[in-house]
């Protein structure tokens, strides 16, 4: 799985906010006095005297100090400085003989349970210059969360969980590296979003707290950690920033979306959703907000539907059904012989098999049948039918409902009605991917006006790629995780009860879907 | 060696300054609330804002994240932090279960070229619990400074001089523990006076410009190092506060000194003299201050002088001679047999030779022999003649030249007279065990009032253990560093020439002498 070429991987823009260039590491060139009898400070002495004058405090570690002196002796006192953040003021990342300021790198981390995504960022501009993707290595302890955390539970667990995923993301800085023609150790600054549990695996957290109630991580807010304690294959020395959490179900890469899409900074109330195996919402603006957080079930992961598969090439991403004949007509990703469907895929397929009535508002086959052909085995790339079943319909019947059942609730407990919504965010790689339209059919999304809806892409990574270029989008990151009041939906009677009566095509109240009935009623199918 | 046997290990006074108890390291006992539904703070962040409450920001390092989780848990929320001070403000040490405040230690080290010493402190009240002191283990790969600076020229020989010392500490360090029912964890903080050579190589840095013109060391001022990196044998995330050098010949075990000494803190003018293999000298009071220092010759070191030992059990510690019979009456350490002569005994012995008129203001003996015998072969534990021969006194006039030539500059750069001397210290473990009276009539102290003269035992252990105990006094130390005038006199033609002229006994000028011209009057030795 190749990044660059595959949409679903690309942040929908670089530069979705504006930011003041501000990174959490920076570059230095320094042309210092040579020492002699007149001037006898230290070698390292000398270097932070200067980098005092020019950045502030700067601390100097005693495992850098020899190459420090090294370097400057080598380089005739001529030498470009790296320093990077910490909890508390600026370290020295590294040093270099000459000027090097015109190589000056840094990676955005979006650590997904499946996939992770690697952003190599220019941090002179902010730039992405490249982008590589690949699975989350811990998948062969465990497809699912709650495997992995089980497998967590001794520390020789944790310990292979949390190679599989930094293994997985240095292959991606090595490719990253190569292609661009640096250096691992040029790479000076991190930042990553995501998940509670993916940042306790990926620090070697024990997570095992995070699925008993109540529900306490080890860790929200890990702040900035050195990349050798990770074991990151960056200079080692660099500062790796992590997202806050807000709880066990509302993670980093949640709030590096909000962080992404700039609600916390505007007046208009705003609604943002990410769906994956968790769905997380956040509602509010500037002045406020509120989240929630789910199982959203496995529904829309690849691999878990009948035919499904994750967003790679030759998956079915999208499917029309014809009235006439009730058969698919489909694109695959890279338009290669199909391989099965992924999320975006079943999503448009559930939603045309609504809208051609071949299922019902609940979402069973009227015939009886067991499932939909998408496309049938002499055409596809595996020799086999590919299919939509029932209990694909289903488990994405039960993660519509819990999205439903957790918009209703949070925008009824702060008494705002989705007419007052100035944007709706579909946040995540799964919201960039997927079509709007078909969303809105199945009740995944809203039905907002169009131009209030915006796909924020992987905000996640876009969040991260702010937070490495801007010290104050850090900040912002801390004071929106600080300020989100969270309900916890696991606790909700309230919650189930709406999640049970919301398992309705687009919704238990049709006339929140103004544009769906439309379409109804224009296919004769407004049954009410 | 044991310590607390042997009086030069001894701090002379435990509390010769008075010191505000606000030590590096603090331990805080915290009743947390436990986590709820409504209280779903995270382990770690939990804990952060109660400390952030009780100290101030704290960082709490990944590393120790999952143990804060367990401890908290295991105790009921009831725990003991340990924060130790870093470059940066506070981090966690440590977190134990209910409360261990009652359990507080540190420890205190001096590193000398031949001796390494530990000093277990509470901290709680800056007491010394204990003392332990061994020989550098450095010695087998060089006795002298400049042979070690020669082996630590590649990374494997500067990694073996590392190890080599901290293996002493450590055992050190061990015995200490294990003798007062602690354990090694239990140690929260360290603060080490050393020279400059000896700092480097206890961090592994690489020494070699030390000795080659301009005389730049790595660093001057490491800071505060983590333990865990040197692998020091106390908790690894315990602070290890390093003494700041002024260069490569005036390290902190003189600023330890002049700390300890309190001269920095007075209106009075006051002189400090560490005589060991380097001379260091320190003039000044709390408005300014002047240091110069000098290769001293290996003249006092144990195994330089013909019978020379080390000051341990047998060692000739004093020597009086009979006017009558010109034969010796000595002690001995430990009173043992005797083995040889420690640099002590050497001094008295000279002194005594020269009062006895055998030998010469020049230190020639008078009558052209080689030696002076102290004890006969068949007294001596090792059934060899021990004796001092003429060439261990001409490494102690170079010595007492070199001391000499560097007080009188010192004194002359800065227009001041001996006279307007307030106090004299003699500082570093030797001087604690010098006979005053001896070293006046050789001429390495200055002749003043004795009531001026202080015994500052071994100032760089004190300065330590007062650094472990005040942050100011930390603070201090930096101010010493940062506002000494330091004199380079390898570079000075002026030294050399008066280095050439005062190698006399006591002094070129015998006025600057008076109680010495008084005794060789008394004795109608005095000849001009």
């Amino acid at each position: 799985m190749t990044g660059g070429k595959n949409s679903i991987l690309i942040l929908r823009e670089r530069k979705a906010v504006d930011i003041v260039p501000d990174p959490i590491s920076k570059k230095n060139y320094l042309d210092l006095p040579a020492p002699g009898l007149s001037d006898n400070r230290a070698d390292v002495d000398r270097l932070r005297q200067e980098l005092a004058r020019v950045i502030g405090p700067v601390s100097i570690g005693p495992g850098i100090m020899n190459s420090v002196s090294r370097v400057l002796r080598e380089s005739g006192w001529k030498a470009t400085a790296t320093v990077g953040v910490t909890d508390s003021g600026w370290r020295l990342v590294d040093l270099e003989g000459g000027d090097t300021t015109a190589r000056h790198f840094g990676i955005a981390v979006d650590i997904g349970t499946t996939t992770v995504v690697v952003y190599l960022v220019d941090m002179r501009t902010g730039e992405v210059l490249d982008v590589e993707a690949g699975y989350n290595g811990q998948i062969k302890y465990g497809e699912d969360i709650l495997t992995r955390i089980f497998n967590a539970g001794d520390s020789e667990g944790l310990g292979l969980l949390q190679s599989a995923v930094v293994g997985s993301l240095n292959e991606l800085i090595a490719d990253l590296s190569e292609r661009n023609g640096i250096d691992g150790k040029e790479i000076s600054a991190a930042a990553v979003g995501a998940n509670t549990t993916m940042v306790h695996l990926f620090l070697g957290l024990d997570p095992s707290n995070i699925c008993v109630a109540p529900y306490i991580p080890v860790v929200n807010s890990p702040g900035i950690v050195e990349a050798g304690f990770i074991g990151l294959g960056v200079n080692s020395r660099s500062p790796v920033y992590i997202f806050p959490s807000i709880g066990s179900y509302l993670g980093g890469d949640v709030i590096a979306g909000v962080l992404a899409c700039g609600m916390h900074r505007r007046d208009e109330l705003a609604l943002l959703v990410d769906i994956g195996t968790n769905g997380e919402i956040v509602l509010g603006n500037s002045q406020w907000m509120v989240a929630c957080a789910g199982a959203a079930g496995p529904a829309l992961e690849g691999g878990v539907a009948a035919s499904g598969m994750r967003a790679e090439m030759g998956a079915v991403d999208s499917i029309r059904i014809s009235p006439e004949t009730e058969r698919a007509v489909y694109s695959t990703i890279g338009e290669k012989s199909p391989l099965g469907i992924c999320g975006s895929g079943l999503v448009d397929g559930i939603a045309e098999l609504f809208l051609n009535d071949i299922i019902d508002r609940s979402g069973r086959f009227r015939d009886g049948r067991d499932s939909y052909l998408v496309v049938p085995s002499g055409e596809s790339g595996t020799g086999s039918d590919i299919v939509i079943s029932q209990v694909d319909i289903n488990n994405l019947m039960r993660t519509k409902g819990a999205v439903n059942a957790a918009v209703d609730l949070l925008m009824e407990s702060v008494g705002c009605d989705l007419k007052e919504l100035g944007k709706f965010y579909a946040a995540g790689a799964f919201g960039h991917h997927l079509d709007i339209e078909s969303a809105v059919t199945l009740g995944l999304y809203p039905d907002l006006p169009r131009d209030k809806m915006v796909r924020v892409g992987n905000s996640s990574g876009e969040g991260a790629r702010m937070a490495l270029m801007s010290l104050q989008s850090m900040r912002d990151a801390a004071d929106i995780a600080a300020n989100i009041t969270y309900f916890e939906l696991n606790a909700s009677q309230d919650f189930m009860n709406r999640f049970v009566s919301s398992k309705f095509i687009p919704h238990t109240n049709m006339d929140y879907y103004p544009t769906v009935k439309k379409k109804l009623a224009d296919r004769k199918l407004l049954k009410i």
